[in-house]
């Protein structure tokens, strides 16, 4: 064994390392289930422990890559067999909740799912949600600012974060467990780590914001004639349910048809000849209220022919069943096989001409073979786009990722709205960010990791 | 006239510099209204402008400090005669404003005020809000990361700002001007900037978010019996106005009764003798729906005890009334003369118990000259404190800055929750911030600005 696992042993425990088998049991990417390749995985206890496995990674110039849930999609995870892995796993506590502060704290290697559920025990609730929320981890989430589908009501992952402890590439632990929602004592550390993706610093321990339960939730499925007709809708919504709306999921019809076609589980709650289609949600405190509310804005809606059709939901069973559609994304995986999956983000204004300039493309190259599937985080301006040409390879990748990045250019729009840039979006970095942008990023890069130990070739080259 | 000024007046015109006479005329301290000490004052008119400036006081090693609208009161804008000032008064254009989009594109020098004023034109709210409104600049509320009265609705600055241009100490332009809510292409760069005191980089320009307009408003002041019936009014207010409440603002007594005695201009709305008081304000979109809702919540509060009377505004006017009282600075300065002014934030629940150790050592130190008012945003968090021993010697001050400030350690408060730190808090940010913390500030710093150009010695010596 190597000199350094060893003295990594004796920091961290025999349980805390992997060696051999059980490294390729864990895949690192979700979609091509991909083994991972590091020549150990290191699973500290605590914060002092990744402080001293730091220290001899820093001593030894060793490269280390940060797991958490590995839900991401953008091989963020992957290690080499000359890297080593750090997983939060074992650092997985709830350690303090604030009832009054509205406030949590917790190990990073936590799910999203036992935090949602311990602010649901005190009446609470915590903000982010996404389809992940079983497997991702509060450290994944706020490594990759994780998004999702209330983005539009909460904010993004930054938003839920007042404080955070991270280990930098050295071992020096940085703690900045603020419980405020405000402290302008100096610079707001916290935010570079947010969304920089394991590259420059590890997170280990948070104060998470909660935010009063909302235990009245709308929620319609709804059919709409057109793009200008779904950016009134939109605009409509955001106005009438200013307070309360919660989420606007924009389906394109190639995206509902396919879900719902007859070799899939989904049954269609509306006729799928429509262009487009629509969720919309919203949660508030008063269950009469809000839905007077809610029917008021979809009366007002098929009235103005900005919908043609409309389910409500008026049960749980019926609410999962309009999410079911819009979440399921084994079906996509399964029906678009071999699929590329993009997420982008574009001034709404653009987004139609753009989907449609996209689409014609693609039919145009690959006019047996290309489909594509779009839908989306309207409100946030953030679309998520599935493509398959029936072919894997590296070659047809690249065309395709050509194709979606490359045309979003002349928008300013973003290679990555949510998932991150990765391994997989670092070389259409500079079609999103200016060259002075990447030399920042860069020069914080040097700043904060001057060995380039920290996840290593992931976002910046 | 030294040859860097002649350098920049080559660039920036006759009307961009401003010399002699007309650089006392300003104030650097809206408290003290102490005179500008600048060497000169420069004022570009573009962003060009303002990088071909910045390009030759880096080769000139010229220390650089930035002018907003001169509201901050931490002395971030105090200037030596060493110094030079960069202004951007000139740059205060509205570029564009997208309703679908929901975001305006603003230049840095344009009034708070004038922005929330183009956002109502089009039926949309900017959302920060602060009693400077009138004055104070977009850029300098990005510098400071302003906070204000609607933080616990729509969250401080930092929340509002979409996209960021910033000017860099060697000149180098960043232009990071993002439109969409959701972008994870990278560094989210523009967090870096935003708080950071104009000591790493000139904000230049911006994209703002807008929300939706809110046509109806409720407000209430009420008078509440002790400080946990003001926490659990808090909660109650935050759960059942959950999505509506916009503010929360706490008055001790010795504010309420001192705000409203014979010798001001405001007449007491509630008897004085209650040991605190809140304003209650909900924002919404259906007035009717809103007033019964507010109406219910003040109607349970008044049954549960936790409130003893309450006035709730059915006019503009005497909503107006209802905030003047809280907003009138003026009238504390006159009655504190000489006025020292303290904004903290520290965990919810130790409020009431830091208050008391506090005002108790006050009286104790100066039992004749000794007196304070405390009031602000109960729901950030954030306490504003005022305090007057009769004195304004630098060792009167020091003592009591050294009450205020040592008494928060505990409780790990902060000793700025919206001001910033500038020049005043500078000594004491190692109160609220850790070595390690400071320490990595100083690193952002160095690697931002090597030769320490921008604002050199304000939050960090």
């Amino acid at each position: 064994m190597d000199t350094l696992i060893n003295d990594l042993l004796n920091i961290v425990g025999k349980t805390g390392v992997l060696l051999g088998d059980d490294i390729a049991l864990r895949s690192v990417d979700w979609f091509t289930k991909a083994p991972c390749e590091a020549k150990a995985i290191i699973r500290p206890q605590s914060t002092e422990q990744l402080s001293q496995v730091m220290a001899k990674c820093h001593a030894a110039k060793q490269p280390v890559v940060t797991h958490g849930g590995l839900t991401g999609i953008v091989h963020g995870a992957v290690a080499s067999p000359n890297e080593l892995v750090v997983s939060l796993e074992l650092m997985n506590q709830i350690e303090a909740i604030d009832a009054i502060g509205s406030t949590m704290q917790v190990q990073a290697g936590v799910t999203l799912q036992r935090v949602q559920e311990a602010a649901q025990e005190i009446d609470m609730q915590f903000a982010l949600d996404l389809g992940a929320r079983g497997s991702c981890t509060i450290g994944g989430n706020i490594a990759t600012n994780a998004g999702g589908i209330r983005v539009i009501r909460y904010g993004m992952m930054r938003q839920q974060v007042l404080g955070l402890e991270v280990v930098l590439s050295d071992g020096t632990v940085v703690s900045s467990m603020n419980t405020m929602l405000k402290n302008n004592a100096g610079y707001d550390l916290k935010q570079m780590f947010i969304g920089s993706e394991g590259t420059l610093g590890i997170v280990t321990r948070a104060v998470l914001r909660l935010h009063p339960n909302m235990p009245s939730e709308q929620t319609a499925l709804v059919a709409v004639p057109s793009f200008d007709a779904l950016t009134s809708l939109l605009k409509l919504a955001s106005k009438d349910l200013a307070n309360s709306l919660s989420a606007f999921e924009a389906l394109w019809n190639n995206h509902y048809a396919l879900m719902t076609s007859a070799t899939t589980k989904h049954t269609p709650l509306l006729a799928t000849d429509s262009p487009f289609y629509a969720i919309i949600e919203t949660l508030g405190s008063d269950e009469k209220q809000e839905a007077e509310a809610f029917a008021r804005v979809l009366e007002k809606a098929l009235e103005a022919g900005l919908i043609t059709d409309a389910v409500l939901a008026n049960s749980s069973t019926q609410r999962q069943g309009i999410w079911d559609v819009r979440e399921d994304i084994e079906t996509l995986v399964h029906e678009l096989n071999p699929m590329f999956s993009y997420d982008i983000s574009l001034p709404i204004t653009h987004m139609n001409e753009y989907v449609t300039a996209l689409e014609g493309k693609l039919n145009a190259q690959w006019p047996e073979t290309g489909t594509m599937v779009v839908f989306g985080h309207l409100g946030d301006g953030n679309l998520h786009i599935m493509i398959t040409v029936r072919d894997a390879s590296p070659h047809s990748r690249r065309e395709v990722e050509e194709l979606v990045y490359g045309s979003l250019v002349k928008y300013n729009g973003s290679i990555s709205a949510e998932h991150g840039v990765g391994l997989e979006k670092r070389d259409y970095l500079a079609l999103s960010r200016s060259p002075e942008e990447i030399a920042l990023m860069k020069r914080m890069k040097l700043a904060l990791d001057p060995k380039n130990l920290l996840n290593p070739g992931k976002i910046l080259a």
